[in-house]
C-alpha cells in the first residue's frame, strides 16, 4: 500500500481537537471521513502532534496508506473537495516510504502563539488570537523565557492530564516578536522542540504574559520551573492563539518535492 | 448636543451592508441600537462610506450627536460593550465641531482589496479574501491600472444601481502589491479617491484580474474605460476581499488626539 504524507492547515475553532472521538467533530475524524470517500477501507491516519480543541494548525503533518497509486496533486484535490465545508485544507501531499511515520519520524515540532494587545475587540481576527487589553514588556518576557530554554523537568508547565511518561524535555527555542497590528500590538511567541508536553506552550505563554504585565519578575519563571509543581504555573492561556506551525523531519519529504 | 466622530472596524460577513434596513441586520443598525442603550433618543448616525453586504471596514468613520458629554474613552468602551457579540468595534472616538460631518467633510476614501492566490482552500482567512487558484501577473495589472488613474467617466466600472449623479470621478491611486502568503501569494490592491461609485473597486479588481491572468491585455482596460458601457466591464469581484481602509479629512479629528 503506498503511503502518503499530508501537510494540513486548519482553523481549530469548530473542532473538539485533532483526535478522533465518538460524537464530537474532530479534525482527524473529518479527514478520515474524506479519505473513506476516496477509498472506503482506508485505515485512518496518524499525525505528528495532537492539537487540543480550538488550537489551529498551519502545517500539521499526518500520513495515510492508500490502496491505489494516487498522484499527489489528485489526492490533495480530492481530499480538499470532500473536506468542504470544514475549515481544513490539505496544502501538500507527497509519497513516503512504508516505514515513514508522521509522528515517530518527526524530530521537531514548531508552535506559534499569537497574543494581541488591543483595547477594542478584534472583529477580523477573533478566534485566531488571544486578545488582552494591555501592553506587555517584551524584554522582560524574553528574559524570563531564557530560563525555559534547554533540558528541564517541565512538571510545572504541563497539564495534570499529560500522558507523557517523563516531564523531562528539551526546549530549543522560545523567542518573542513584537509586531504592529491595526490599533494594537501583536506579540508572537515562536517555540521549537523535539516534542512538547500537554498544555506546555499555553502554560509558558500564560506565565510569560504575567512577566510581561509586571505581576511576575523574569526570575519568577525560574522559581516556577524549579518548583516542579503544577500549582506554581501561571494561568494557562486560551487555545485560540495557538498554532502548530511546523513539523521537522531528518529528510523533509515535502521539501524535496517543492 | 456634543458631536462625536467614531472610527469603526467590522467584519462584513454577517451583515447586509452598512446601511440601516428594516429586517436585515446591518452595521449601522447595530451601532444605532448600541447608541440607544446609552441614550434612548439618540438620532442615528451618518457614515463616510456605505459598504455593501460582505464588505469589511478597517476604519469606517461615522458621527453621532449625544445629549450627555461623554469622555471619548467611556463612549467607545460603552459602545463596544453593547455591540457584543457583533463583529463591530469602535476603535477611537473623538469630539468634533457641530458642523463636522463624517460624509460631507471627507475629502478622501481609501480601499484595500485582498486577493489570495492559493490552490488549497483558505481555512483561516476564508471570508476575508477573494481566493482564486492561479497566479496573476502584477506587472500587467499595474500597467492596466495606469489607464484608470486620473479623471475619467467611469460608467463602465459602476453598478447599474449606482445612484451618483455623475459617472465622472478622479482616481488618485490604484497600486498593486504582491505579498507572500502561507502556501500562496496575496495581491493587495490599494485605492484612493475623493469618492467612489457603487461597485467601482470590485469592478476594477475583477477587470484587472482578467489582465493578471492573461485573458485581457493591459490596453483592454483602456478600451473598456473608453467604451463608457457597463457591458464592457470584466466580472465584478466578490465582496469578501474588500475593505474600507480609511477616510481622509482636511483636519483629521483622530490624528490630533492620538
Amino acid at each position: 500500500m503506498p503511503r502518503y504524507a499530508l501537510k494540513i492547515e486548519y482553523h481549530g475553532g469548530p473542532f473538539a481537537g485533532w483526535q478522533r472521538q465518538d460524537g464530537p467533530v474532530t479534525v482527524q475524524g473529518c479527514i478520515e471521513t474524506a479519505l473513506r470517500k476516496l477509498e472506503p477501507d482506508c485505515p485512518g491516519i496518524a499525525a505528528a502532534g495532537r492539537t487540543d480543541a480550538g488550537v489551529h494548525a498551519l502545517a500539521q503533518v499526518a500520513h495515510c496508506d492508500m490502496v491505489k497509486n494516487w498522484t499527489p496533486f489528485r489526492l490533495s484535490e480530492a481530499l480538499n473537495h470532500h473536506l468542504r465545508p470544514h475549515p481544513i485544507a490539505v496544502l501538500q501531499v507527497t509519497p513516503v516510504a512504508d516505514d515513514w511515520h508522521a509522528r515517530f519520524s518527526a524530530t521537531e515540532r514548531r508552535y506559534l502563539f499569537r497574543l494581541l494587545s488591543r483595547r477594542a475587540p478584534s472583529t477580523q481576527e477573533a478566534g485566531l488570537v488571544w486578545q488582552i487589553n494591555h501592553r506587555l514588556n517584551v524584554e522582560a518576557m524574553t528574559e524570563g523565557a531564557q530560563h525555559l530554554i534547554g533540558h528541564h523537568d517541565f512538571t510545572t508547565f504541563r497539564s495534570t492530564m499529560c500522558q507523557a511518561k517523563s516531564p523531562l524535555k528539551s526546549l530549543d527555542e522560545l523567542s518573542i516578536q513584537e509586531v504592529p497590528s491595526h490599533h494594537g500590538v501583536e506579540y508572537r511567541f515562536h517555540l521549537r522542540a523535539r516534542s512538547f508536553l500537554h498544555n506546555q506552550v499555553r502554560s509558558f505563554v500564560g506565565s510569560l504574559a504575567r512577566v510581561g504585565s509586571g505581576s511576575w519578575q523574569p526570575s519568577d519563571i525560574k522559581t516556577a520551573l524549579d518548583a516542579k509543581d503544577r500549582a506554581a504555573c501561571g494561568p494557562v492561556s486560551p487555545p485560540e492563539g495557538l498554532y502548530l506551525s511546523g513539523v521537522g523531519y531528518p529528510d523533509d519529504p515535502f521539501e524535496e518535492r517543492l
